[in-house]
């Protein structure tokens, strides 16, 4: 099954008194990764999602093991995978790597919501239908 | 057993466009919450620790449920309670609540360093025995 | 005249590589200092402002002198003082330091808006009352 | 004479419950402007600079003028051309535009420091060369 796959350079922003990416900086990078596969991935971009069509997905729970320090100017190969879909929520595995050595390890459930009345909302059928090209 | 406690209001640089904190913002009062325990509980301040005696304190991970959104002006109380103690690592959980609703339940797990050789490190027995103090 | 004043402690999240303070968390800091001003100077909380009242007070410039650097552990002193009163604008000086020693000078120009508009809007006398109370 | 470029997107980190952008990671962005200038502009990258030659580039004084705000998706072109530089100073001019609309003008002063003493440091004579094909 393909994977949505994506790069994201260490920055300075990223960056503590240690010089390795300071955690909270990744769930950072970890948003930005699902962002982007929602966007150039799903086709359904934050932008339309939150200010036209009045949805969020929020993040329900986040699990993730850091199995080694990233540096300053190291790029990062990220990656997403659809591990389970509910009704309106989903489970997606991320992770991340640096020239083959492993980062990190994300799991993920995010429930999509109506901003307006904070009630979460199914999935339309076209965008699970969607969803499911990036499944394990 | 006592915890250790604190405060941290939700401020305006905490918030998305949904006008809840960005889960990414969480881990930064999480990790305030561990910073501020080391220097007002353990008096072991993250300047001296990082600064002065060549340590760190990395997060190897973290899993944090998240049970209802926090808006702009919620002031969170926030407690931590070591859960496990290694001979170089540590078990806290760090819950969050406003008004006694919680808001979220976080369990990290975090490993001493020596900065400048990377390697782990045990802790000294006159900071487990005051890590003790806080333990469940 | 009296100025607002608070305290904010450089943190380990406001630190880069160097461990000193990396500047755009010193914007953090800067908006913070008028967040708290507006809730507790002026009475009229972010929370209200932006959530109840539809306004939002957006800066239209600002210039920062950074005079020494910030370093983890550093207890700051902040100040604001209202330097000059537009009908919808507001110039404002911030100043930070640490032990009576400079850190920054910024001033800031901010501005009045009602968000469902994007309209700028007249500050009401009472507000401006307040203000002045801080005035230069 | 050519100036150095490159396009940031909008993403949700960077906005605040207005759904626009929170003015301090407009100096993420400013200061990530200035880092990628420096690796694929200059040839000499952020990590080199911090941690294998002891440089740092900290900004001694920064002003930025908003022009218009800034939306979750928008696509900034960012610029940035040399206006003046000291023996170890340097003044840049940043520009922020979206489909030709000005977004904000930033001018800011850098100066290099050695890490190790915090003593500032003149230029390379071969570095002040390639700064001055970005001259205005």
């Amino acid at each position: 099954m393909p994977v949505f796959q994506m790069q994201q350079e260490v920055r300075f922003q990223h960056c503590d008194p240690a010089a390795i990416v300071f955690y909270p900086r990744y769930f950072e990078m970890i948003n930005l990764t699902v962002e982007e596969w929602f966007g150039s991935g799903l086709g359904w971009g934050f932008h339309r999602m939150h200010e036209v069509d009045d949805r969020g997905i929020p993040t329900a729970r986040i699990k993730v093991e850091f199995h080694a320090p990233s540096r300053l100017g190291d790029v990062l190969d990220w990656s997403l995978a659809v591990k389970r879909m509910g009704s309106s929520s989903l489970d997606v595995e991320i992770l991340a790597s640096c020239a083959g050595e492993p980062r990190l390890t994300c799991r993920s459930t995010l429930v999509q919501f109506v901003k307006s009345t904070g009630k979460p909302v199914a999935w339309p059928e076209e965008l699970k239908a969607k969803m499911s090209e990036f499944g394990a």
